[in-house]
């Protein structure tokens, strides 16, 4: 059986990543396609609307055939740490194929580009210090950096936040020395970071969520975004948990932790660098909602994500010592759920996965598996009803199996 | 002029609280009453019902004249550093006497009982040991071993809460040669513990605060046991902040602390001993209110007042090095309030003072009031209204001044 892997974070499931599926499919002439995604805690630093069970049923019922978790100590991370945990699952999982949206579309450019950067590598690296130097942050130093040395317009748009993703799969790819075969698809009538819906039935993720949190937002506005499935879904996790998740609800717990910590201690957890132990304590202290918090911490310096990721770090408690940038390969797959035709994949596959398969938790596994569990039960505490149950799903909840 | 000291918490102030600085002043025969009371957590390990703020102005409303911060490390200590860190201030404070309400009210009792034990102390550890080897918490351990060898009548009740701070308010005077002569009261009508009120005019602060937060708890029902000052304070406080306080406010911090933290890491907090860190974690996981979670987490070894301070310290991040065991006595004069009579006696003994007087904050100040101000903001995170205000006021708040 030939499978096809994606990396996503369906924060929510949407028409065009149906549309990405669908595509991905045909393309690589795969029989299933397998994704790895993000868990409760996403790329952006931020907790996902709803929990990575609810995206994982999701994903099944509108075109992926299984779901493995892509670690805390990926999902959460830089693009390059993100990708290359992500690529090392898809290549255990025995993806034969890898398929990602991008605003480019256009896999050679990505070729051209990382050719064009590994040859002028010197150079590319001078510019980058001399726009960090300028105050820029890095992945804003990066862009400009490559923007100077571009020679010509077959070149990536690298300030395109798909783009560097894709970018940063194919080297891990290479990296990784994994025989996937990669290409990309150019994302649907949406850029990324649109607010408003730009289409009849297309929309970005980012539009969707802001639909949902606005003042008079009903849910019934997104319906037209999404798959009937995915959409009800929606509909069941607001009426079993109350709510969607978003920072708001953690900040009375990030703001205790800030105000409780020291300093010293806070400068152990990860992504917390160069005197912003001060600035997130002092900040803390005279903000009353996330949001005037983030406006007041943030500078030209970081960008609003690193921000957030520092965040989502502080909130789980994860340390330094405990997000080591040195490792490039997960050490599980912590299979969601999965089709029946996926089932059929994994039994005929089994031999063949080059890592332990997770199909349910129990303690004392390893380091990495440990911060999935505490993200989890950190994410259910924003919960308003059935607190309980979400805390109790990550030991519980055997793996969904859908059709 | 004259001054006698009381050592206090007024959780909240009651008319029993009255009864005893008018029985100090008159026995002491002083022109002043000088209290050191606990700030906003409290010796019995639970956040005080109103602010720091709201009980020094009850206080100076019904007797007192001068109110002083017990700092949070020893108001919220074993019945030994508590009564040194207060009898220090006193007599930093130039009190001539010490006046304590007492289960027995005879001050000879205290000397007999104290005499005895120096005379028998090394079998009186004997026991002591014996009892805590039989699986007793220390202070039923204690209590067991001076009932094994009381040799009459005339001695103390040692497992009486107020006996036993008593006890160790003349062992402080003593210990720090401080030049105080202390007398005890009868404490009026009501059993410290008892949870029910005992007479029309007289209820212990227990009482009062299970009568506030009983389901159907209206405030009135309060009425007749405080001074109308009192009451009226009360009153205001639910008005400005929303509620009163107590540990189920605080326990979504304290759970998520206990969620997020390592057992290592939790093993840092002050009085957190033994392989309690593990206890404490699990028992968090699965506990949805603080009366659970306590329930679930006494036993036999540890008396419920000793989890909970270990709790507080917990929810104020307070570790083993910060509350050094060995610190005696005060290192400041923190004035929480007086009355005008209160101002004129701290004027003329201004300069015989022997520790600093603050009378505001500021930020780099020494180690001991840097726990009061982490105290302070985590209480005031436990209001749903006007949280601001309360978080500020640690800085912002001059010292009231009355009458």
């Amino acid at each position: 059986m030939n499978a096809v892997g994606v990396i996503v974070e369906y924060n929510p499931f949407h028409n065009g990543h149906a549309f990405h599926l669908h595509v991905a499919k045909e393309q690589a002439n795969a029989d299933i396609v397998i994704a790895a995604m993000s868990g409760n805690f996403l790329q952006r630093g931020e907790p996902a609307l709803v929990s990575k069970w609810k995206r994982t049923e999701m994903a099944l019922k509108a075109g992926a055939d299984i779901v493995f978790e892509l670690p805390y100590i990926f999902a959460t991370q830089q693009a390059d740490s993100f990708a290359s945990g992500a690529v090392s699952i898809l290549e255990a999982a025995g993806c034969n194929s890898l398929c990602f949206g991008s605003e480019s579309g256009n896999i050679d450019s990505f070729y051209q580009t990382i050719g064009f950067l590994k040859n002028n590598n010197e150079l590319f690296q001078q510019k980058v210090k001399y726009h960090i130097a300028q105050g820029n942050s890095y992945p804003r130093a990066t862009a400009l950096a490559f923007h100077d040395l571009t020679p010509n317009e077959d070149m990536l748009d690298l300030s395109k936040p798909n783009n560097i993703l894709g970018y940063q799969y194919i080297l891990s790819v290479q990296k990784q020395q994994a025989s996937i075969n990669v290409f990309t698809v150019s994302r649907k009538n949406a850029d990324y970071h649109d607010a408003y819906f730009s289409s009849e039935t297309i929309a970005s993720a980012t539009s969707i969520r802001k639909a949902l949190f606005s003042e008079n937002g009903d849910i019934f506005s997104v319906r037209q975004y999404m798959p009937e499935t995915s959409y009800n879904s929606l509909l069941e996790y607001k009426e079993e948990y109350g709510h969607f998740h978003d920072w708001e609800q953690y900040f009375p717990l990030l703001k205790f932790r800030l105000v409780q910590t020291t300093p010293a201690q806070l400068k152990n957890i990860y992504e917390v660098e160069e005197g912003l132990e001060n600035r997130l304590i002092s900040t803390a202290l005279e903000s009353y909602t996330f949001k005037q918090f983030m406006e007041k911490l943030k500078t030209k310096r970081y960008t609003w994500t690193r921000l957030q990721r520092a965040c989502v770090h502080i909130l789980t408690n994860t340390t330094k010592n405990e997000m080591d940038r040195k490792v490039e390969k997960a050490s599980y797959l912590r299979l969601l759920g999965m089709t029946t035709k996926g089932r059929v994949y994994l039994n005929k596959h089994k031999s063949q996965l080059s890592l332990p398969l997770i199909s349910k938790l129990s303690l004392q596994q390893n380091e990495q598996i440990m911060l999935d569990i505490r993200a989890s039960r950190i994410y259910a505490l924003g919960t308003r009803k059935n607190q309980q149950r979400l805390l109790e799903m990550e030991f519980k909840q055997p793996p969904l199996i859908l059709n």
